[in-house]
């Protein structure tokens, strides 16, 4: 088996080269000090720890994966040691702020963590990976005196923490959901009801888990507006265990090292977090950052299934490869490498473009979150809250769709050497499979964008985000021209939606997956064209590694623009 | 769990109302008594043994799945009940001459018979899913010896059959096998060396197995030429055990309930099947009808996937759906049915008219195997041939591709139900990923296509087969013209390739998929056309059941084959 290796250089690359990240971050006061030396040595620690301890535990968490019994949770073989070392070096208090014990960095470099965690081990990373939300969620929301107890220790993540949302009967529709919260003498509530797929509900891992569980007061009305966010550990301060019980973990299709859990609350003494009524609220503060990390899962996912598939295809041999120029040495061997197929070719580097187009994305878009938090100059915010709002549904649905269906690409490259355990890649596929349904579906993502962002305003916003996409283009690439166009027709295609979303109220339902899709790859040309404006002579290998990805993005992927761009005219003009 | 259940009135509505098969196989004289009547009591006959008997054993089969130990497989529980069963009721004789014990009935029955059995279990029917083949394979190759020995108990599925091609370092190259066969004095060989991804290779569903063995004798020139067939059973006439050996199964992503045999044969003492050196040949010849049975797994697990999320959709409410008239018994629920919001509407249409496409493709294949077989005519059997040496690759590569990514589509309508175990479509997509790895690999089917098949003869064959669709198009119908324009602009796309293929060797294996994926969605809108023109007023629930597909079919399918268009003749303009 071949276990998954960061290659911290080439995220370094399109960090600093392409992104210019550190001196965008020096500019603002919270960042002064961390200098391009600072980040490199970060990532390279986390790229280190990654590979050496994260990764070897990837096959066991899938092959004997975490295990019930009698209501408590056993981890596969490694992992408690892992998350030990891991929280004990500060890796989940790296983006928290100082004051609460954290490391205080910027964003981007824990996005670029949690990728390198996501590719090395899904199921691993799904425990933490929930923690910076939690932490925002009380620091924001909870009175002092509950911060005084948690707050801290979920910031270093010496506690781990869950979201409680989803119920039998309410998975999308949070609104339908009907655990109670009955309020007690002292202040507190009990709350009552079973919340199912809750990743990390019971485990051993942490000395403690924090649930944050959705529940509904008595007076509350019916729907979203009726949900109050409640706060009940595993283990109280005094030490007395709560009435929260796992009664199962589901079996899955993959992501067996993280437990998904049936918890079911049973009078739960619990808090209130943030105003009754207001749930959902305090929960949706942090989407656009949970919601990127699971695009970074994607990426990171689709980076390793591609490793062991380039792997792989440099080492095999099958048959003799088309038009190709036979050196002596070569035609010695008996057949020419699997690398050399054009299908195959075809294949790694069409992967390769995603990964990489996903990473510039993602990394902008975290990079925004840091403007939106310390950019003291409000256009700035402004303008970096337009990005989020817009940007991050797109990244979270084409890297999950991508991460399962490229995934399934570069497992083909095996053949049936990708469909048996051996090299590993099979996992991946079924691990990925999930990301395209939690944190909101990607249905809802593309409904999220096209309804409630793009339609809510005419097409305002998004026709501003394209503008400051149109202004970024190299003007030197000849491969701007095509891409200033796209942008030209997705605004008219915008158009097109509002106008005739009047006549239709479902219209903008039914083509919301194409308008996702074609921003999306609006955005990756954008992505790639600033990648190549960085390679230059000194970039190494930058043919192989940068300029035929790029060409495989214009021969294979681009396409897809213009059919998805005909089938919204097509449904408008239906609609009209 | 829902298990699949056969809809043979749809089947029957394809074969009869859209094909009009029972009139075509009766002009026959192989069929002559072979009546529409025969037909419907032999496919009801079959949806009721696969639907009481086989179905039911899928789930053990994917959770307890065949079991190795000591050399011996243990099938999962109920399995060999089943194919005992199965064999006896002369199932695996459908199609098998009546003077070796079958049944004569046409291979179209065949067909829709494994479509169900695949759908309902693909597991269990891996093991007869080679019978029809071994037989073809003895039949014509083998001495009378052989046949006297094995024929009649490969022809009923009395002895189960393998084929052992694969080797560790030779999958798609067959030509890289270097099992050995060295000649014995009494006229037999002793075979010796491993073969990889044996289906079936051990098992303990049937008395014996017969395996069909690809090897090299002593003087054998290197690559697929020096490869021949030997025939070696697990145990002779005489009762004997042969030195062929299981030694471990393969633990796989999914198709937990076939075992997947590393097979030693360690100097095993076979039989040479057909000449020396034309192993390959004896082999192909029934490659059409194998690749058209994977087409037919793509197919039927596709349909299985539909059911199961069709079933959950129309269960299960979340949120309101937009645009939707509402009566005043539906607004008294607290929300709307799955089915009735539009991006999972789309995803159950497009899924269902990927469906219905493939199976009018796929039995028309069936039927024209049945008339290169049995037509006295000498025109019908030339363009019988043409059909399926065109067709059946297309067939195999998109259907078992849709089967996974499909699949994968019913899924998501279901969100997190979909990725546990409860409702069983997960185990759908496992299974279904390995069929576009199997009888030859996608990309492979694309090459076989467009390079071995279109190219070969100039594109002449090609036209042939768009002359015989253009001409089957409704008159009537308005989507016709579209239909012709497609296939105008596929003509042109043939002959760009053919042109600048003679610049660049390595353009068509390039843009292989593309072409593939474009002859596939021409001959996909044949079919819908065909269907359409089938419906009529008396037609059960034809809004429901066959507009709606066939117009999702135009909105979100139809689309691709402009893109496809543009990606091949890009990619022909840079060859020039």
């Amino acid at each position: 088996m071949n276990t998954y290796q960061p290659r911290t250089d080439d995220m370094q690359f399109l960090l600093s080269r392409v992104l210019n990240a550190p001196a965008q971050l020096q500019a603002l006061p919270a960042f002064a000090e961390v200098d391009a030396a600072l980040m490199q040595q970060v990532l390279e620690e986390a790229g280190k720890f990654v590979g050496e301890v994260i990764a070897p535990l990837n096959r066991d968490g899938d092959e004997i994966g975490a295990q019930w019994a009698d209501g408590a949770v056993t981890m596969p073989p490694g992992f408690k040691g892992a998350y030990q070392a891991f929280w004990q070096a500060g890796w989940p208090a790296l983006a928290s702020s100082t004051e609460d014990g954290g490391q205080g960095l910027p964003s981007v470099l824990e996005a670029m963590l949690y990728e390198m965690l996501s590719a090395a081990n899904m199921g691993w990373t799904m425990a933490p990976g929930l923690l910076h939300g939690a932490y925002e969620c009380i620091k924001h929301h909870a009175s002092d005196e509950l911060k005084d107890q948690y707050l801290a220790k979920v910031a270093t993540g010496e506690w781990l923490a869950t979201m409680c949302l989803t119920e039998p009967h309410a998975g999308s529709d949070l609104g339908l959901a009907r655990t109670k919260a009955i309020p007690l003498p002292d202040g507190q509530y009990a709350v009552s009801g079973t919340k199912i797929f809750i990743s990390g509900g019971e485990h051993d891992l942490s000395d403690n888990i924090v649930h944050l569980v959705l529940a509904r007061l008595p007076d509350a009305p019916p729907g979203p507006k009726g949900l109050s966010l409640f706060l009940v550990p595993k283990f109280y301060p005094d030490g007395s265990r709560s009435r929260v019980h796992c009664d199962r973990i589901e079996e899955k299709m993959g992501l067996h090292g993280s437990p998904t859990c049936v918890m079911r609350f049973d009078e739960a003494v619990s808090s209130i977090v943030g105003e009754p009524g207001k749930g959902l609220n305090a929960m949706f503060v942090m989407m656009n950052a949970a919601r990127l990390h699971v695009a970074l899962q994607g990426i990171g996912l689709l980076d390793a299934a591609w490793q062991i598939a380039d792997a792989y295809a440099q080492e095999r041999r099958q048959m003799r490869a088309p038009g190709k120029s036979k050196s002596a040495a070569e035609s010695a061997a008996e057949a020419d490498l699997i690398s050399e197929h054009p299908a195959m070719r075809r294949i790694l580097d069409t992967q390769r473009a995603w990964v990489d187009a996903g990473r510039v994305l993602a990394y902008r878009t975290a990079l925004e979150l840091d403007l939106i938090k310390h950019s003291p100059n409000a256009d700035t915010q402004a303008a970096a809250q337009r990005w989020c709002a817009l940007v991050t549904p797109v990244m979270k649905s084409v890297f999950t769709h991508q991460a399962f269906h490229g995934g399934s690409d570069c497992l083909q490259v095996l053949g049936g050497h990708g469909y048996v355990r051996e090299w590993g890649i099979q996992q991946i596929v079924r691990d990925a499979r999930v990301a395209m349904i939690y944190e909101g579906t990607n249905e809802i993502q593309a409904i999220d964008l096209l309804v409630r962002k793009v339609l809510t305003d005419g097409g305002t916003g998004m026709n501003a985000l394209l503008d400051s996409i149109a202004l970024d283009l190299p003007k030197a690439a000849k491969a701007s021209t095509a891409a200033q166009a796209r942008i030209q027709t997705l605004r008219a295609v915008t158009q097109q939606i509002v106008k005739a979303s009047a006549q239709d109220a479902a219209l903008a339902y039914r083509v919301a997956d194409d308008y996702l899709r074609a921003v999306a790859l609006v955005l990756m040309d954008w992505a790639w064209l600033r990648i190549e404006a960085g390679v230059d002579d000194s970039t190494p290998n930058a043919q192989a590694r940068w300029i035929h990805p790029a060409k495989a993005l214009r021969s294979w992927v681009m396409p897809e623009f213009q059919m998805r761009s005909f089938i919204i005219v097509q449904q408008c003009t239906l609609a009209a």
